[in-house]
C-alpha cells in the first residue's frame, strides 16, 4: 500500500520523519504555547504546504508525532521475565535520556489539556501499560514468579524507578549516568525480582 | 523578626500565601509561557503593586512559591524505617494528587529553562534527596536493613513508584485511586522492604 497525502500523491516517508521529529523537538523546547506549524516547517526544512498536505491541524500533527518515536515502547519476548524487564527498562532509559526527553516530560504535564493529543496520549499509555502487563503475565505463566504477584507494584516501581533515576540526576552527573545505564537497568530489575520472589 | 517588604512595611503573611498559591496554580495551568504578574495579582485578589513590593520579578516570585508548599517534603522520624517510608510515600502522593499536581509536573519539564527558578529547583530537589537518604541511613544505623542496602535503588523505586502510580491512572479512575492511597503507600513500602531484606 502506498501512503498518500490529502493531494493523492504518494507521501515521502523521509519528509514525514523530518516533520514529526521537528514537531517533537519543538514541543519539547516550547510546549503547546509555543507550538506552531511555521516553526515546525522551518526546523524540518520544508514548506508549510508540505505539512498541511499531511496534517490539517497542529493538534493532528502533534498527536501523530507522539506515536512515531516519542512513546515507542515495544513488547519484545526474550524468553525470560528478567530479560524482558531489563529490555523494558532500557527502552524507558533511552526515551528519558535521548532527544525526546523534554517532549516526554512536557507531555506528562500538558497532554491532558491539548485537544486530539489528550486522547492519543491516553491510548498510547494504555497500550504501553498493556504491553508491560503482558510481560509480567508471561512470567507468571512460565512459573518464573508467583501467580499472586502484584503486576501494578512491579511495573510502577520499575517504570517509575527509571524515570526518577534519570530525572533526579543533576545536570553535571548526566554523563556518568549515561555510562552506567546498562548496569543500572540490571540492578534495578534484580532488586525488584527479589521483592517479587520473596513471600511476605 | 518581622518580615518586611521592599517598602520597609511589615508584610502580611496571609497576602503572601494568597500570592504564592495563585502563582503555583497559574504556573500549573499555563506554564512559564503563560506566567505573568497581572494574572497572578488578579487570581490572588491583590494589586500588582503588592506583588512588586515583595518580589522584583516573576522569576523571583515563582522561585519562592516553589519552596512554600509545592515541594514541601519533610523528614519526620517516626522511629521505624517502615513508618518513615510510608510517611514519605504519603507526602508524595498528596503532592501529586493535590492542587499542586499540574505545577509539579510542569516544573519537572520547564524548571531547567527558567532563570532563577532552575537553581532553586535544583537546590530543593537536592535537599529532598538528602532528607530521603537520611531516612534510609537511619534505618541502616538502627539495624533494620543491611548496611549494603542501595539507597539509590530503594528511593528511586519508592518515589518513582508513587509518581508513576498516580500519573498512569486514567482520569476516570482517579476517585478510586484517591480512596486507596493509604493502602497503596503501605503495600508499596512492604514490597520494597522485601527487596531490601532479601539478600541476593
Amino acid at each position: 500500500m502506498t501512503i498518500t497525502g490529502a493531494s493523492g500523491r504518494p507521501r515521502d516517508p523521509e519528509v514525514d520523519r523530518r516533520i514529526t521529529e521537528a514537531a517533537v523537538a519543538l514541543f519539547g523546547r516550547a510546549g503547546w504555547a509555543g507550538f506552531n506549524l511555521e516553526a515546525v516547517a522551518r526546523a524540518a526544512g520544508v514548506g508549510k504546504a508540505s505539512i498541511y498536505l499531511r496534517w490539517r491541524t497542529k493538534e493532528l500533527l502533534l498527536a501523530e508525532a507522539l506515536g512515531s518515536g516519542l512513546l515507542d515502547v515495544a513488547d519484545t519476548d526474550s524468553g525470560t521475565l528478567r530479560g524482558d524487564l531489563v529490555e523494558l527498562a532500557h527502552q524507558l532509559l533511552a526515551l528519558y535520556m535521548g532527544p525526546s526527553r523534554q517532549a516526554a516530560l512536557r507531555m506528562a504535564a500538558e497532554a491532558p489539556t491539548i485537544p486530539e493529543v489528550a486522547q492519543r496520549w491516553d491510548a498510547l499509555r494504555e497500550s504501553q501499560a498493556l504491553a508491560a502487563r503482558a510481560i509480567v503475565r508471561r512470567g507468571i505463566r512460565r512459573g518464573e514468579i508467583p501467580a499472586g504477584t502484584s503486576v501494578t507494584l512491579l511495573l510502577d516501581t520499575l517504570c517509575g524507578g527509571v524515570v526518577m533515576h534519570v530525572s533526579s540526576t543533576p545536570a553535571h552527573l548526566q554523563e556518568r549516568l549515561a555510562a552506567d545505564l546498562d548496569d543500572y537497568a540490571e540492578r534495578l530489575v534484580d532488586f525488584l525480582m527479589r521483592a517479587v520472589l520473596t513471600t511476605s
